[in-house]
C-alpha cells in the first residue's frame, strides 16, 4: 500500500555520506553477510530480505512450511555506512536512515513492519522487556514538557488539517459501527467518553490536555456542561478558542494555557484523552494527586492513553524525533495514577483495533497529501511522518501497542453506575 | 438490622476467662479510659461508643456538626481481659472476641462496621497500606491449598445450601436489573461471563476453581460448550457431578479433582470465577503460565476476583479463621498474571456494588437460618459467620473491597470483539 516513491534501486547507488566505508560498487564482505543474517536472527527471521548496497540480497532461513514464499518486502541499504549505522543501534537508526532515504523499503512498508513485529511476537521478543527495569525515563519538568509539546503539536495546524478529521481529533477514534467514516468515529469516541463520564447538564468538567479542543467543545455543546480545558500547546489553543467562539460557546468552554500540574478548582468530572503519553511514569502519582485535588466526592474521571501489554521502553527514534519525553505505560504502571491517590478503577476498555483503524485512515489521508506535505516541509519530513504513522499502525495491528480507557472514581463514591448497559443504548446522536 | 441476640449487657457480667485481670464489678482505671480513646482515635473516631465491662461508656470526640448525634452502635467489652486482648491486636482480636461472645455489638452490627470503615476512609487510613510491602503472604503449596480449601468449602454442602441460591453460586452475582432476586442475579452473572467469553457451541472451556459446578453446567447447558472444570474441594465436586449427571450433561462437563497448577490440554476459553482469592500473589505468574499453556491462539480468558483499590494485607482474623491462605489483590498485583505471560487485557469491570447486594441477600438468608446453623454447629460458629458476612458486606459498601472481572487474550489475537455492545443486547434468557 504505502511504498517508497523510489523503487528502482541501483546496486552502485552509494551516497557520498558513506565516506571511507564504501566505494561505489564495493562488494559485500563475508563478515558483513553474516552480520546481516545475525540482524535478521535478532528479529526472529521475519519474511523480509536485506538488500546490500551492491544489490546482493540476504534472506533469513526460509519458512519451513513454505520455502518458496516470497518476502513481504526488501529492506535496501543504499550505502555501506548505512548498514553499519543500522547495526550499531537498529531501533534508533532504522528511522533515521529511512527518513534520510539511505534505507529504502521495496514493497509494502506497513506489511514489512508488521512482519517484523509478528516474528518478534512469535519469537517471544517481548520477554526481553523486563518489567520494572526499562521504564525509567527522564522526568518531564514544566519547561521540558512545554518544549516537547511545542515540538510535536506546534508544527502547524495546516499540516494536521491535511490528514485529521474535520474536528481535528488526534487520538484514537471509536468505530462503534464497522462502516463509520473517520469523522463519525471521532464523534462516536467523544460520545463514548461522555457516556462513560455520565455527564449531566450543568456539571463542571476539567479536561487535561485538550488538543484542538474538539472534546471540550463536544461536551459543552451536546451535554450542557461547563468545561475548563488545559493545554500547553499555544497553536492548538488559538485554534480551539476560535472554534468555540464561532460556535457561541465562549461562556461554556474556557481554554487555559497551563500545565496539568497547575490545575486547581473543583469539577464533577475529570477527563484526559491522549495526554498521559506525554506525562512520563515519574509523574503518574502527581497526576493522581491533581485529580484528587479537583474531583468532587461523587465525580467520575476518565484517562484515555496509548498503552502496552507490559512495561516496555519507547522506541528510541520515536522518543527522540517524534514524541520527545513520551512514554506509553503498561496497565501495571497506569495503576500508579489510581492506587496511591485512593481511587477505585471502575472500568478499563482496550480499544487497540480502533486505533489501528484510526491510523489506517490517517495514513491514507496523509499519503493523499504527501505532495502538499513535501511542499510545506521536505522529503525527509514526508518519510519521517510516513514511518511514524505506518509504524504506529503496525504496532496496533500486531498487539505491540494498546489503547486503554480507564474510568475511575473516589474510593467512597457509591453513586456509580451499576452496569455499563447505558453506554450501549441507542439514542439519537447529537 | 443484624443485632446480637443478647442485648442486655449487665455491667458486672465478667466471664470467668478474664482470670486475674478482672474481678466482678471492677472499676475502669484512668489509663484504660485513655487507651480506649486512643483506640477510637486510631480508627479516626467513628460514631460508635466503647462500653467497658463495668458499663462505663467511652465516646469519641463528638461530631462538631452534630454534637448530640447518637452513636451508630455500642461495642461492649464484657471483661477486662477482652479489652486488653483487643488492644493488643485489634484487627485479629475483634473477630475472635466477637465470635466468643466476649465483645458484643449493641445496635446494628453492619452499620457499626460500615461506620468504622467510613471514618477510616475519611481519615486516610488506606494510606497506611504501603504498596509493594505488605502483600507478602506465604505461598500456597499444593498440599497447603488443599488443606485451606477443605477447611472453608468442605464445611458441608447443607450449611451453604441454607443461604446460597438454588444453583449454589458462592461468588458475586450480577444484578443486571435492580429488582432481580439473588437466584436470577446469579444466572445473570453466569450469562454475563459467558457473553464476555463470547462462547460459541462446540468450543472447549477450562474452568479453574468451579465451586459447586454452577457455571460449568450453565456453559454446557446454555452455550453448547464442552467444559473441563477443576477444583480441589471434594465435597463440592461430589455435588457438582451429581447435578451434571441429573441434567444429562455427563458427556459435556467433566469435573476434575485437581489443582489449577496441574491443568493441561487446550481450550478455546479459560475462566476462573472466585478462585484467585485462594491463589496468593506469589503464584500469579504461575497462573499466567497455566493459562498460556492451555489457551488457543484466539481464545478469550476471564478472571473474576475480589480485589482492592491498592495492595493491602488481609484482615488477620479472616486470613486465619475464614480464608486461610487467602489474598485479595489490587489491580496492580493482578497485572502480574497477565503481563509477564504475554497477555493483553481487553476489559476490566468493577462490580463492587453487586457484591454488596449479593452479600445483603446472603446475610438476610443466613440470619433467617441462624437457628439451624446453631443446631448444626454452635453459637460461636453462628457469630463467626455473621461477622464474616456482615464485615464483607460493609467492606463492599464502603469501598474497602472491590470485585474485578478481567477479560484477556493473547498479544497477537486480532479476533477480538470490536465493542462491548454485544454484552448488553437483550436476548431471550436461556
Amino acid at each position: 500500500m504505502f511504498r517508497d516513491e523510489d523503487r528502482s534501486i541501483e546496486p552502485m547507488a552509494v551516497s557520498a555520506e558513506a565516506g571511507v566505508w564504501a566505494s561505489p560498487g564495493a562488494g559485500v564482505l563475508g563478515v558483513e553477510r553474516r552480520l546481516a543474517q545475525r540482524m535478521l536472527r535478532y528479529l526472529h527471521n521475519p519474511p523480509i530480505r536485506v538488500v546490500m548496497w551492491n544489490g546482493e540480497s540476504i534472506a533469513p532461513p526460509g519458512n519451513p512450511d513454505n520455502p518458496d514464499a516470497p518476502p513481504v518486502a526488501r529492506v535496501v541499504l543504499r550505502d555501506r555506512a548505512a548498514f553499519y549505522r543500522l547495526l550499531s543501534n537498529p531501533d534508533r537508526e532504522f528511522g533515521e536512515l529511512y527518513s534520510a532515504g539511505r534505507l529504502v523499503i521495496e514493497g509494502d512498508l506497513l506489511a514489512c513492519i508488521e512482519a517484523v513485529y509478528r516474528s518478534m511476537t512469535a519469537g517471544g521478543s517481548f520477554r526481553d522487556h523486563v518489567p520494572g527495569r526499562l521504564h525509567r525515563v527522564g522526568a518531564n519538568t514544566l519547561g521540558r514538557s512545554r518544549a516537547h509539546i511545542h515540538r510535536h503539536y506546534d508544527i502547524g495546524n495546516d499540516f494536521y488539517r491535511l490528514w485529521l478529521d474535520e474536528a481535528m481529533v488526534y487520538t484514537c477514534a471509536y468505530f462503534a459501527e464497522p462502516d463509520m467514516t473517520l469523522g463519525a468515529a471521532q464523534q462516536a469516541k467523544m460520545e463514548h467518553v461522555c457516556r462513560k463520564l455520565r455527564l449531566r447538564p450543568g456539571q463542571s468538567v476539567i479536561e487535561a490536555g485538550c488538543g484542538w479542543g474538539a472534546l471540550a467543545i463536544h461536551m459543552a455543546q451536546h451535554h450542557g456542561v461547563h468545561v475548563r480545558a488545559f493545554n500547553i500547546s499555544h497553536e492548538q489553543l488559538v485554534f480551539a478558542r476560535a472554534r468555540a467562539h464561532d460556535l457561541g460557546l465562549d461562556d461554556r468552554v474556557e481554554f487555559i494555557e497551563d500545565d496539568y500540574r497547575n490545575i486547581a478548582g473543583r469539577c464533577d468530572a475529570f477527563v484526559s484523552v491522549g495526554m498521559l503519553e506525554h506525562v512520563g511514569p515519574s509523574d503518574y502519582q502527581t497526576l493522581g494527586r491533581v485529580v484528587d485535588g479537583c474531583l468532587s466526592e461523587t465525580g467520575l474521571a476518565l484517562i484515555h492513553s496509548i498503552g502496552r501489554n507490559r512495561p516496555m521502553r519507547m522506541n528510541p527514534w520515536i522518543a527522540s524525533c517524534i514524541f520527545p519525553g513520551g512514554y506509553t505505560p503498561a496497565l501495571s504502571e497506569m495503576t500508579q495514577i489510581f492506587e496511591p491517590a485512593g481511587f477505585s478503577v471502575l472500568d478499563v476498555e482496550n480499544l487497540r483495533l480502533h486505533y489501528a483503524l484510526t491510523l489506517r485512515n490517517w495514513l491514507d489521508r496523509y499519503e493523499q497529501s504527501a505532495d502538499r506535505v513535501r511542499w510545506m516541509f521536505d522529503d525527509r519530513f514526508v518519510r519521517m511522518w510516513r514511518l511514524y504513522l505506518a509504524g504506529s499502525l503496525a504496532a496496533f495491528t500486531t498487539g505491540w501497542m494498546q489503547l486503554f480507557q480507564v474510568v475511575f472514581t473516589r474510593w467512597s463514591n457509591n453513586e456509580i453506575p451499576m452496569t455499563r448497559a447505558d453506554l450501549y443504548r441507542p439514542t439519537p446522536r447529537p
